[in-house]
């Protein structure tokens, strides 16, 4: 749950009068995103969306937030895209923090997740990667391979404390996926957290993609681990193989996986799965229980660690050899 | 902040198909409101507000809550109106909790107090007491001074952990209030909680009112002195003589106060003052500090408390003896 800064009608009014987008109607803080502060705003001309940049975004990644919206927006995809003021600038300042507007997006995302949504995303993220192609920024995936040691250094002493045994089982995790991570296979813009709250659906089809905060350069086929984890195990930790099957088959429909990327989705699933543990061990560790933040449970993604360990044949994604 | 029942997409659609509304674009929960769930509800027919009742609100008291609100809206008040579905029926139930939808209200509600905010809350305050004239449905102010001493003992043996002495003061002042309590001021529908989040501004000019879940039948000169209270105080604790006579002069304009209103207004911000003091020192107490609500500070309003105690004459608020 957001809204951190809060911002004043004053503030508001004066931050508006700098577009072309008539005068303020309605601005209320929404209660979705964990990383900004965005708020509802309702102008003459319709809603929008009005984000503050809190600490956790580092502003000299926004040029590349913002542009790579642009860009995919003009690609076909359907995303929010930066609204520029009367002079031509999207990226200004609100109480402090850089700020934007950008624009609003039809449909809801899904909180019960069917196997439709998971063939709606499949093409949806293969879209995304082709939409990337031709933009010029590039951005580090600071989440990726290389930086899950020093993530995991910061919470080492402390892992056990979760789960008795953790620390090892994550160092030795981590030699295992340093030593074989894939290093040839097709790379360009990835999105990174592409969970269902990131996904809208409206009358059951997809309806866009938001929160490009941690959209990178990186494997293709890492972006699709990231989804297999995020949208196919079931709360009771099942690993739902329809679902997988209609994600990577829609995928495939829209940018065919190549053999060497379908080989690799069981290591990549792994580094999918303690990328997020590692984060969340990281949060769980330092957030204070009074903190107003829902802290998300790291076991979760050992459970699905565990699972992609026992990974022999890609069939058991629901993929073919081939 | 608030949002306490997440809603599936698939209900909210189901829900909203048996009004006519025409289709669901989005819905995102609010971060405004403590007592309920709140969402802005677009659909093809433009915004609405979306509320599903928590435990705190008595689903007994929902159909004088919306009966007020049509009511003081069918007097000219600008307020949220309950809709009603297809088949005449406004309160409905949404995963299990009773469930309206509510027109949208312009404005915001303004986070700095400028005097003029408080010319405009005189008027529509005044307004909404006259508005409320002809409302058949009545509800007893549970919070008034008979409801202040059952709250008080349920604090009294822990308010010396929140200030030493707190708990003598406040007897001695219940004391005086029930007995000197004025009985026979001029009564009606009162809002009884007209916070400045509850009361929206649009171009600097009152735009609506909002939040009725405390709206009660009660003195109308005790809703005089709960805005006092909340709108005339600066944050550094000083009264603002200069709101105050703002607020009271526009009041008088539309429903000049009686001169046993005026000389009443010390008591009846005192009590105002112990209602407010007794429901957040309760919650102090009794909210566990990792909670997802931001606690209210109670000694705030000792200080106010002790404010209206001091006063010996009306003109300190700013107002002649008429």
């Amino acid at each position: 749950m957001a809204v951190y800064t809060e911002v004043s009608d004053e503030d508001v009014r004066a931050f508006v009068a700098q577009y072309d987008l008539g005068d303020v109607v309605s601005c209320k803080g929404i209660a979705e995103g964990v990383e900004n502060s965005n708020f509802l705003l309702v102008t003459d001309k319709g809603p929008y969306i009005l984000t503050l940049y809190e600490k956790r975004v580092d502003p000299a990644d926004l040029p590349f937030f913002l542009g790579l919206m642009d860009h995919l927006a003009a690609n076909g995809l359907t995303c929010p895209q930066p609204v520029a003021g009367t002079d031509g600038v999207a990226l200004r300042s609100l109480c402090g923090r850089p700020a934007v507007i950008v624009t609003f997006l039809k449909g809801m995302w899904p909180r019960r997740i069917l196997a439709d949504h998971c063939a709606g995303l499949g093409e949806g993220l293969a879209r995304l990667h082709l939409a990337g192609d031709g933009f010029t920024l590039t951005r580090r995936n600071s989440l990726s391979v290389g930086g899950w040691r020093p993530l995991f250094e910061a919470s080492r002493w402390r892992a056990d404390e979760v789960k008795p045994g953790l620390a090892d089982a994550l160092a030795e995790e981590l030699d295992y996926l340093e030593a074989q991570w894939p290093q040839d296979l097709p790379a360009g813009i990835i999105h990174a957290d592409l969970f269902p709250d990131n996904v809208f659906f409206a009358d059951g089809k997809l309806s866009g993609l938001i929160d490009f905060y941690f959209a990178c350069n990186d494997l293709f086929a890492y972006d699709v681990a990231i989804c297999l984890n995020a949208w196919c195990f079931e709360a009771d930790g099942a690993f739902n193989v329809t679902k997988a099957r209609l994600l990577l088959a829609n995928y495939d429909r829209i940018r065919p996986l190549s053999a060497a990327e379908r080989e690799a989705l069981p290591i990549l699933a792994r580094g999918s799965a303690i990328r997020f543990l590692l984060t969340r061990l990281y949060d769980w560790l330092n957030t204070p229980p009074g903190a107003m933040v829902k802290r998300k449970d790291p076991l979760e993604y050992l459970h699905k660690l565990r699972f992609h360990q026992q990974i022999r044949h890609i069939a058991d994604y629901g993929l073919d050899r081939s």
